[in-house]
């Protein structure tokens, strides 16, 4: 999976009609210690991730395998809000 | 997904026979204020989006989960028009 | 989809058995003059594409939804000969 | 499959209720001399590997093929745990 | 697919049970002249391929379509082993 943080959404109201009601949200790559990269992704957000918070984002058809993105074309979706990484030092 | 924009078509004859009728765009990344970047993919669209649109991209398996890629040869389909960006700066 | 140029051919005679009769291509990335990038792949050509041909390549699963590649260990296809692009300029 | 190293652990409360239970692990990483890169993924740990391990993991779909990951949104799994590389020099 | 070269092989005895048996070897990518270039990934043989062979490897789903590899955690499977390229020269 990805390691990111949300920075913000994006509207589309002319879309695949089956993606209705789904958020789409911008989430920039961020390092281990949470700085931002220049890469991002849109994902749609399957567990009430916010701007600001730091989540973690799985890609290609396994982004199909939530409730809210089964069977849609969506290839990232934000599946974990992240509380808090350990991490041991080289 | 991807963000990028529609700087073209391409158009191509000989091709696989479930692929006809459908409209190949030129899709080129990119930055959240929109800055055209230099890589591009080639997707096909499913919204009708046309050359200048800011779009979203889903490519793998994902891009055959629209009504007019299912079951083809296509690894990259348009499936939203961005109406607009909300982001948050760093 | 990737847009390349077929560049020559790879010969593999131990193979697959399900690979045999394919033929396997070099492609070689372009950008929108056509000028060819340095990155390459092989995929496997289902429209008749010869060396010298501007092509349309899908990779990931998307490869075997052809007939010709249909359940086979292949994750790139030539589906497409393209016979112009139309780039509308920055 | 990518050659890392396990340099700790990712914390989400928050998630995909299917992912309950699942250990994600932060795998940077590894040249063949076990040098650590900069890349990085979260892969979730389905052999017990623990930080400072060596491992293999598949990405993709193949992430799913595993007891612990099967139709769950992973895209990411360690699937083995390394004892040695055999490398012929250059 | 991946024009590679065999450089190597890894052992693991800690793995998920259903890649028992399998060979997994390390694969260099190389240019069109088989020089090895820096990027490397691990792949599992399915036609015998030993240390020195050029290859080609498909990646993905795809990488499940052999008889060794089909329903297994594996993303790369060495599926040909190259005799020969032919090149045409820019």
């Amino acid at each position: 999976m990805i390691l990111g943080k949300v920075v913000g959404t994006v509207w589309a109201t002319r879309k695949d009609e089956s993606l209705t009601g789904l958020k789409f949200q911008i989430v920039k790559h961020v390092d281990l210690e949470y700085n931002l990269k220049d890469n991002f992704l849109i994902a749609v957000d399957s567990v009430g991730a916010g701007v600001g918070e730091i989540v973690l984002v799985a890609t290609g058809s396994s982004a199909r395998l939530t409730a809210v993105t089964k069977n849609k074309p969506v290839d990232a979706v934000i599946m974990a809000i992240v509380d808090k990484l350990d991490v041991v030092s080289d």
